[in-house]
């Protein structure tokens, strides 16, 4: 790189899926002089020495906070309030300090009382992943062309929302501003509703009486596997979730019930045309993601398929 | 190929994604000395014969079947009682009725009164599929290592099975026998339940207010476009299957809602623990899918990722 890096020391506190996928796509495109990171736990810590990607693994996040320029918590919604306190003495003023948390409203709650008055405070939310976590699981694309959502809290410095909309930008992303009650509702229906649904069909396909465990493994691809994937994210994760954005989840579930009642009353009566009716509409949804590039327009998400052998004998 | 096809004749009757892909595979790989089609619409047809794939495309059910050693009926579940009936004259003596219906025990019901004595009716179903249907759907590739179940009436000529379990094994299938009930109950839980769900849960996204479709599309990387792709399959064989499979149906979404109630409940209470425990247990069940090759090692469904460009200025 020619050009002076966007921000001097950057900080990442928590180096799973997101954390890391920060730090490889800013470390490959220079977009900090220093990358410097720590978690919790010893293993983790000892992996990302070992993986060599950022510049410093520390030992506490005082000692990551200190002096950077742009700090970001990459930790379970559930964590940030207690982290905001502890590296809240060491901010440099100036600093930006932000999260990658997937509920805004309980975040902006827990870190705001605890953040100094010269710091600017950004939420933000990239509404990217994959079902893997841990320090091995980032990678750079991560981001590219995914959205993320940034929720200034009114009265921000605009200058320090957008410099963070310019890294997430640099990072591949597209950039929204909303409300962290907004966000919350809408990430409610596109991210934790299915999550939660998710988690109950696969739960159910395991405990089921007169269907084994190794059929549903077996005839799995019928519909059922791809439910699996996002029922394999990361638990401490989706906890914290739940919690923290109970009331907009509970809203949607209510949503939800109403018209899986309406599809159950069809199939009870036989009303073929209520069914059908109903299925067609929801085919222009995917027509639609595919469209914006936020889906893979091969069939089967892409998945690859073998070549088919030679005739038999 | 050196050898002899399995079969003279094999006559497909309806040419949609599974149709399709039979014809494209069993051409492909020699196992048919002639493949005639036909399909209920005569623009479907033309576009049979300009892909070119099958040997004759003819306008009528009874002139397909008319001969055939092995006639595969290729469409919805609702539709084959009728087809059975207007086939059941023109069956060569000694010939293998099947289909590839996603319910079994309404289909059997439908076509086996109708059915000469002196064929042998081995009804089947490959658990593969995408999204997408029509003529134009079908890949050779589509039921590599997938299942494909056989449910023969009691009494069966074992020799048929086995001929019609070979055509399948040849196309890439693994084959399991089970009754029909079985079969209902199975893929219940496996593809008939996730399917509603899914179609459940794109409507509800689709008409929130709140939250405008343009953000459910933009934001849908956070789990919903992972329902999205199988609520995109085809409505008219989706509307067959729960008129069909009702009762299996029915029960599987009680078990389902007990279920979904239950995390409701730990999620109104705030019951963390519950959660995470759920949560936990889940992911077990990818692995395996992941393990006996049912779905992609790769994460997101090894969805593909742009490359990272260059940094800003």
């Amino acid at each position: 790189m020619n050009s002076a890096p966007m921000f001097r020391k950057v900080a990442l506190i928590g180096f799973g899926l997101i954390g890391g996928s920060i730090a490889r796509g800013a470390k490959s495109l220079g977009l900090a002089g220093e990358i410097v990171t720590t978690a919790r736990s010893a293993e983790t810590r000892a992996r990302v020495r070992e993986l060599g990607i950022v510049d410093r693994v520390v030992e506490s996040n005082a000692e990551a906070a200190d002096g950077a320029d742009l700090v970001i918590l990459c930790i379970p919604v559930g964590a940030c309030g207690d982290v905001a306190k502890e590296i809240a003495p060491h901010l440099k003023h100036g600093a930006i300090v932000s999260d990658v948390g997937s509920v805004k409203g309980a975040v902006v709650k827990a870190m705001a009382p605890y953040l100094p008055e010269d710091v600017h405070f950004v939420p933000a939310h990239p509404v990217a992943g994959t079902e893997n976590s841990g320090p091995d699981s980032g990678f750079a694309e991560l981001f590219i062309n995914r959205w993320c959502i940034l929720t200034p809290p009114e009265g921000t410095n605009a200058e320090a929302t957008e410099k963070l909309a310019a890294f997430w930008r640099a990072l591949g992303a597209n950039v929204e501003i909303m409300t962290p009650e907004h966000h919350d509702l809408v990430l409610a229906v596109t991210s934790h509703l299915p999550h939660l649904i998710a988690y109950t069909i696969v739960s159910t396909a395991e405990e089921l009486e007169g269907v084994t465990q190794s059929e549903v493994l077996k005839f799995s691809a019928g519909g059922f596997r791809d439910f699996t994937r996002i029922a394999a994210s990361d638990p401490t994760m989706w906890r914290d979730v739940f919690l923290t954005n109970k009331d907009a989840v509970l809203e949607m579930l209510g949503e939800f019930q109403e018209d899986l009642s309406k599809l159950t009353r069809a199939i009870r009566r036989g009303d073929g045309d209520a069914l059908f009716d109903h299925f067609t509409r929801t085919r222009a949804i995917r027509r639609g993601i595919v469209q914006i590039g936020q889906d893979e327009a091969a069939p089967d998400f892409g998945r690859r398929h073998k070549q088919l052998g030679k005739a038999p004998e």
